[in-house]
């Protein structure tokens, strides 16, 4: 065993968690989500790293049900904008899908982005402008991942246009929704991504996908 | 317990790799990383969510010494640059940090974005066209996690410009360089991130990002 490698069941815990987490829209329960089971999933997105250490998110825990019938109401615009955007068959098998699960799910959670929270020049986004942004997605995947372990359920809400999640939770306009997540437990997690039960897309080969040294060099 | 919800043992192992996850820039031993666990760690980022079920990411593993002189070349231009945006004692300080482990690790990873990948219309980015983007995202928190679970150390290198990576690893124009990875087993995982310690920024108070139902509001 290396040094500061875990224990097995611990490294094990790992994998399960990463190979198990789904995006779910179909399948929350009512279930309520209690407040310790709550505060150890935005410890863990709040464990994220973050460019510069400047912890750029907030956390809006919506449960308010006129608040989730707005966002809703943006969610239906912008996915029939989107079956818009596909030809023929595509278009019928998008609309057959079911994307959100904002009104099932008892908790919402607006992950967000305070671009300006540490000042303008912040150390590790002067080249690349997009990290904090990027940081605020690890926090999200944190949350996910530690979610999935309680045996709680997280779908991404990306089909809503940012104005529309401004609008409903009163976010200010210099403020970045990153990601807006529908959170509860659930009657099952399917055992693969739902895209590719219904034949959407294949799984690609990992080895596919893997370059040495330079971009498209295979040995 | 809950059904779904993991082991204790397994939960545990998800929050401790949560916790003990670190930015690791100046700890690296030159320790090869054996074939069986890069595999894993790859099939970890790997199984990320992907908008639209795309599954955008290439992983390039750089070993080559020459590459990665290149590449840190382009982190030593990018940090004077950034090192001349701040003034006075935080330019003296940021001078003092260790930014990255390019030429000391044993292996470098660049993983990469593919807008193209399937197609224009992707489900899930027509409202948010940066959720590509954001899936690869996910895939690099995955490795980082899964690597923290293993004992291997990861630092991602951002003072870096995305045209000198593209130059060092010959990656056409419309890929987009996510993230660049330096990957080793370490002499010691810091307790906290390096910029805390150093009394750059503060932890914030989780209790303070949280807000219910509308940005600000707090009960």
């Amino acid at each position: 065993m290396k040094r500061y490698e875990f224990s097995q069941e611990a490294k094990a815990g790992v994998y399960q968690v990463i190979r198990e987490r789904r995006d779910i829209r179909a399948q929350f329960l009512d279930t309520p989500i209690e407040d310790d089971v709550l505060e150890r999933l935005l410890t863990a997105a709040h464990q994220a790293p973050s460019v510069g250490f400047m912890q750029p998110w907030n956390f809006i825990l919506v449960r308010d049900q006129g608040v989730k019938v707005k966002v809703h109401q943006g969610f239906k615009q912008a996915t029939e904008e989107a079956a818009n955007m596909f030809a023929g068959e595509r278009r019928e098998q998008y609309k057959t899908f079911k994307l959100e699960g904002i009104l099932e799910s008892p908790l919402n959670i607006c992950i967000t982005c305070d671009r300006t929270r540490s000042g303008k020049v912040v150390i590790g986004r002067t080249a690349n402008p997009s990290m904090d942004l990027y940081s605020v997605v690890c926090a999200v995947q944190n949350l996910w991942l530690a979610a999935r372990a309680e045996g709680i359920g997280v779908g991404w809400v990306s089909i809503i246009h940012d104005d529309d999640i401004r609008s409903a939770l009163n976010i200010p306009e210099h403020i970045i929704p990153i990601a807006y997540l529908c959170v509860g437990y659930v009657s099952h997690f399917p055992e693969r991504p739902e895209l590719e039960t219904a034949g959407w897309l294949p799984r690609r080969k990992l080895e596919e996908l893997i370059f040495f040294d330079q971009w498209g060099r295979k040995d």
